[in-house]
């Protein structure tokens, strides 16, 4: 970095009780903010603040990704990737360096890994119809039904994007993707596609339906196999998977083209729903697409 | 059930703590025994017991897999198909009725889900040699290399199962399947097929060779691409996948026959192991298997 700000010692000063409050939901919609922390999640937080993406999703985090860094001393030395994309942003963000103390009062996780960022929540007006405006031909898209687990939720964002989905659409009454577990398990994949929350599932599908889009429902008694669907995979589509215990409820089932099984082969009697979006996903992305769209 | 021994009331009681220890590896080692917890751990562990799977993971657990089972005296009403298998166990198996405050001890679980079983270790002596011998021709193999996090074991393990491998094997430094987090996360699938621990690679990969396999190493950085193996991907295959934080080390990678990289379409630029492991093994089960093969 190129200049050193004085360092913030004291983990008891009042911005670092306010910070450290965006581990709960409430604090996270009072503030309009949510932490991102780690190496990981902060370096695409800060590759997207500085637009290293679609311009979809620069569109979709609105002004600027990342407001205010958190980093120890060392940065630079550990991370210097990071310490690089700091450089590049310091017009737009606030750099803080801090002590261990001051990190640790600031994260829940049990590792706070040398960096925490905090970063404003995406507008909630974004919704699957400005996706419709602003994505000319979005070819997958996966809607999460009342997932509860944030570890599941954030595998299934991270498996979206790897997948090249263009979107994850959340139902309300699903867990906030924005909780610290959940932006840990994604891996940096939040900030890689547009995730929006609380869309209602019967308009949702009107909308991507008016795309082309073939709805497909994962339900574990599903009438047809996901090995049997052949070239209707490689359609445009919008992959439905439900809530952990329960799976979709019949009134979600029944707004689908198909309900799909992954076939068990073995003596399991289900999939947890992050293995299964994983299958299905990546079934989609591979009948669908050429080597030539995916990188290593 | 058809009769009630008098309950266990006292959680301090020392056959309590003996039981509780095992969530710990050297415990386990020295006992010679595992827990499994919560209903759908024990159905599939009772199951097991019972014989209800292939006469081959009868002969991987030997004598008998559970040994001893608590419950609370709810239990018929709250799960009547498990105090049913507990009936049918009744003559080889010791049975336990308890307080809540004495599971509570028994387990390092946030929650007990009103059911644990002590259970005996597979014998060490199983092998691939022993599946080479007991399993005609095994179609599809899973091996982890050095596999640290215990949920993601128990999630491959799951994941191997549905996709209808026929035995998971575990190099080692490898962390313990046997591990009460890493059989919850299997969700019972751990008591479907023959899991073995503390393998050599390079002597296992002679032998299933020998068995007509080819040997995929899945690696991000993999000169072949999954979705372009083709036919290649429906024949009798054991795919090796590598830790968490450095994936397959160099040795590793070259024992295999290839390198192969799941496409990753989106930003993200790496796979989570357990989710690497799912895509291949559904890619080779998908490529082999007929849905004739496989159950809802």
């Amino acid at each position: 970095m190129t200049e050193r700000p004085a360092q913030m010692s004291n983990p008891r000063a009042d911005r670092v009780k306010t910070v450290a409050r965006l581990a709960g939901r409430s604090a996270r919609q009072k503030q309009n903010r949510f932490l991102a922390e780690g190496p990981q999640s902060v370096r695409e937080a800060l590759r997207a603040h500085l637009g290293e993406f679609e311009a979809t999703l620069s569109g979709h985090w609105g002004q600027g990704v990342v407001e205010e860094v958190f980093v120890t001393e060392g940065i630079a030395a550990l991370h210097p990737d990071i310490a690089e994309l700091i450089d590049q942003a310091r017009a737009s963000i606030q750099v803080r360096v801090v002590t261990d103390e001051v990190l640790e009062a600031l994260s829940d996780a049990v590792t706070h890994q040398d960096v925490i960022a905090v970063c404003t929540l995406p507008g909630a007006r974004r919704s699957v119809e400005w996706l419709q405006q602003h994505v000319t031909s979005p070819k997958l898209l996966a809607v999460l039904c009342r997932v509860q687990d944030p570890g599941n939720m954030g595998t299934i964002i991270r498996a979206a994007d790897a997948a090249g989905a263009d979107a994850v659409l959340l139902t309300s009454g699903s867990v906030d993707p924005f909780n610290p577990k959940a932006v840990r398990s994604t891996a940096g994949s939040l900030f890689h596609l547009p995730v929006f929350t609380a869309v209602d599932l019967s308009s949702t599908l009107d909308s991507v339906r008016e795309l082309g889009h073939q709805v497909l429902a994962a339900d574990g008694y599903g009438e047809e196999y996901l090995v049997n669907l052949g070239s209707a995979l490689a359609r445009t589509t919008t992959w439905l998977f439900g809530n952990e215990a329960q799976g979709l409820s019949p009134e979600e089932r029944d707004l689908a083209d198909a309900r799909v099984a992954v076939p068990l082969y073995g003596h399991a009697e289900s999939l947890n729903v992050a293995t299964a979006a994983t299958v299905c996903l990546y079934a989609s992305a591979m009948a669908a697409g050429s080597v030539d769209s995916a990188s290593h």
